[in-house]
């Protein structure tokens, strides 16, 4: 946290997605944007714009998005991390850290890396203290089989069977650098690397992943799937309160 | 889960605590108990009785409370476990698993440890993902130095410093058998065993060991304050949000 007087500030929020119609702003609906926004505009008394690295779906939560927030006036980091965080109260929306920066970054267009987490539990009981943020599966997955297939869809590819069809990108082509999957006890973690995504990518890609965990699919059926290039050769979309947006990458700083 | 049937079952519960006045079934307010008692009066068709290895106070979680509940009728476990899941909703209550027991089991009285786990965060920005799941501390705490205070409370001992004015214990004096301060990250988890506890003698264990780990208490204050056996030398009681009752155990079986 600096002490030097700034307009734009870059900001990582936590936030539990559950209660949000999603990352960004829109009408008759609470969103994350609009409580950080409003935030700022009580803390620098006027208008005030924040843009994410990401717009997540509603009931998608996130362990560190990185927004930039243009505030009214300048001020220091430390005034925005904290007035940011009394003014968010009492929406379950974090502000992790805060620091000036210049107007050439931008939290989107300057990002060359995002990180996803999908959580994924196998377990017959309900969730007692973790509904609502893992994906439960009321019998078994194969974790190994998850990451092996996982890796057909690694690298540079047309994406169209794992995008939404309501997906805005102009090109359904997208590299992804890494498909991690771990386990640990009933709880199997599917971490993604990309520059960008498509809409629904992640969960698309999850869920399909679920169908081999699950033995249903075998491993070249994944493989079958994205070269077929065609959305109904998905397997069912994973639900949004299993993923977690991890953390956005910077290169250039 | 067996076929067996019986109208005592042995259950491991797991709930969030957050909207409870407790385990304890009491008027005008809801409990865990009230709530297991309620789906299983339903679930057998008359009146049903659950009793716990513990009784948590408002707040406190379970990891995994074992409990026997007797039933209005002969069941087997397998439609005890699904049925108490499926009425127990929406409340954060589960069932993990539920087993046929005779009538010489008590979950109560045939506990022969007590297991609970107390966790700390140390973190300045709220907690939008673990609110009311953690204690959480805005400064450094020097974890090493909380868990070798901590063995000055081991063995036998009487707490009278440790355990609230309204505890209703005949006696003041009780053996712990073990108390383990962990760290990973910014969390630290104190995990203590005992037979039995005192009202409020974990939540007055930890309270204290915090004041250690901040560096305001020096390691023998501990000592001192076991010995004088005096309430008011306590250090400030822990809140109940960040307990959980982790399990219990019961040597004949």
């Amino acid at each position: 946290v600096s002490g030097a007087l700034s307009i734009r500030h870059r900001i990582e929020v936590e936030y539990n997605g559950t209660p949000f119609a999603g990352w960004q702003r829109q009408e008759n609906a609470n969103s994350v944007q609009h409580v950080i926004e409003d935030a700022g505009a009580q803390l620098s008394g006027g208008k005030t714009h924040c843009y994410g690295a990401g717009r997540t779906d509603a009931g998608v939560h996130a362990l560190a998005m990185t927004a930039h927030i243009d505030l009214a006036k300048p001020m220091d980091s430390w005034a925005v991390l904290n007035g940011l965080n009394a003014l968010a109260r009492p929406h379950p929306v974090a502000i992790l850290n805060a620091a000036p920066v210049d107007e050439d970054f931008h939290a989107r267009f300057s990002c060359t890396e995002r990180r996803y987490v999908y959580r994924l539990i196998r377990r017959r009981a309900p969730l007692a203290l973790e509904a609502k943020r893992l994906w439960q599966i009321p019998y078994d997955l194969d974790a190994k089989a998850m990451g092996k297939a996982a890796q057909h869809l690694v690298g540079h590819h047309d994406f169209t069977t794992f995008r939404s069809v309501q997906c805005q990108s102009k090109s359904p082509v997208k590299s992804i650098s890494e498909i991690l999957v771990t386990e640990d006890g009933p709880v199997i973690e599917v971490r993604i690397r990309a520059q960008s995504f498509l809409h629904n990518q992640v969960r698309s890609i999850v869920g399909t992943l679920e169908r081999v965990g699950a033995g249903r699919w075998q491993s070249g059926d994944v493989k079958d799937a994205l070269e077929a290039k065609d959305r109904s050769r998905c397997g069912p979309v994973a639900p949004a309160h299993g993923l977690y947006f991890e953390k956005a990458i910077y290169d250039a700083g």
